[in-house]
């Protein structure tokens, strides 16, 4: 049977997993002899049984050039072979019009084998479709991101609410057509969190923003309720700079998971 | 002396070149014996001396894994050999928050060596800084694109004015601080041209959508006036299947640059 996006992301939720790891594994940040191959193998196989999802992002590893290409590929064929429960998204946040789309699609699903990607909604549903076609992947459009200048355009107010609140109602009734949407919501906001989940009450969200950015983990499950992934990178990942930094990063897991539990 | 993205620019409207090459090279329309890299060595070779840029879109080579990844970077570097007074855009329409960027930053313009970049507005000018800071390259912003989809978000009425007049009017105004921001804008809507002119008046645009797409090339200079480049992709690159492939793209060319000579 194919993996299935909304499965594994059932299966997760069933089993109180809600952690997704930010795989932002920036080289000049790399503990001392790791690559970023061994130290993402080393993060997955530490952390793995205690979390729901892994987000490479696509940035850290296109700036090494086609090695770096190759580290991401097998990132997440690494992950696939270890931890067949954890959903692999790519943190792309993509988007070109339709014809172009096909490649980055083709490129996220295909080639590097990703559970899900995310992406950028500024060219609209339309442009977006190739991604959506693909049933059985997820994908997250960002909605509400978690920088200070998010602000800029994604509050400016259309017909009496921001402009994010548009994006999350469209996604939602819209192009949600295969039941693979998802949205990217900033833990940093969580009257925007509150809001969006109002406007789009039964999709998964992805929430960034937590530990380095500040957002709290409590708050955001208050707001968006259980149907969503709480990503977690630099302050896990990172926690630690020495041969410990995977049982480092274990560590700070399980005291996230503690806060979770408590809430559940 | 390093090669600064605006000098280029100025250097090819000084001679009346405004056409930017779109290597769409998508791998399932080339000719029959060529690769990525013949393909667009030999469409840069017959091509260079009637165009200002060229303009390699991410999604084909990576669609490609990492040898596409290679074929991309050995493409720039030929074009910087052959025809140095061309700028080499890569249109990667990327957007992550001020962190990341700085690998998607640094792998455009430092290991892949583009003279400039497409990027989209959604996460505001805070987040994009880090291309911005980039004083020698250009950074074309989405503004209003092309595709049908477009209007789903970009004509949204915000205070009475369409979001892609208030995303020109921050990047003109706000954004252009080192002088080396344009606007994407598409030919499909000559109105649209217009406004967007009126409203960003002294940066340079990038105009896909005529060809393949439609628009016509004398409707973009009426309104949009000389600072700009007009992109033609696939009505160009693929204008022939056979082994004239080249030269019927320099001719497709010389056509458009029949009629560009007769505006002006």
């Amino acid at each position: 049977m194919p993996r299935r996006f909304q499965d594994i992301l059932d299966q997760n939720r069933a089993q109180k997993r809600f952690l997704c790891v930010g795989l932002d594994s920036d080289v000049s940040k790399l503990p001392k002899g790791q690559t970023q191959l061994s130290f993402n193998q080393a993060i997955v196989e530490a952390t793995q049984d205690l979390v729901a999802a892994f987000k490479p992002n696509s940035a850290f590893y296109e700036s090494q050039g086609a090695q770096g290409f190759e580290t991401l590929k097998k990132t997440i064929a690494f992950i696939h072979a270890q931890a067949p429960h954890a959903l692999v998204i790519l943190d792309a946040k993509r988007a070109d019009i339709g014809n172009t789309n096909k490649g980055y699609a083709q490129s996220a699903f295909e080639d590097l084998k990703a559970d899900a990607i995310t992406l950028n909604p500024y060219l609209g549903g339309e442009a977006l479709q190739p991604f959506l076609d693909y049933k059985d992947k997820g994908s997250f459009i960002l909605c509400r991101t978690s920088n200070e200048g998010a602000k800029e355009f994604q509050d400016l107010r259309v017909d009496s609410e921001p402009l994010y609140l548009k994006v999350a109602k469209q996604v939602s009734q819209r192009w949600n057509k295969n039941k693979n949407c998802g949205l990217v919501v900033g833990a940093t906001g969580p009257e925007e969190i509150k809001k969006v989940r109002q406007a789009a009450p039964d999709i998964p969200f992805l929430v960034p923003g937590i530990g380095a950015q500040d957002g709290d983990i409590k708050d955001v499950f208050v707001n968006a309720g259980s149907n969503c992934l709480i990503n977690i990178s630099r302050s896990v990942i990172f926690s630690s700079n020495g041969p410990d930094f995977a049982q480092a990063a274990r560590k700070e897991i399980e005291k996230l998971n503690e806060k979770l539990k408590q809430l559940f």
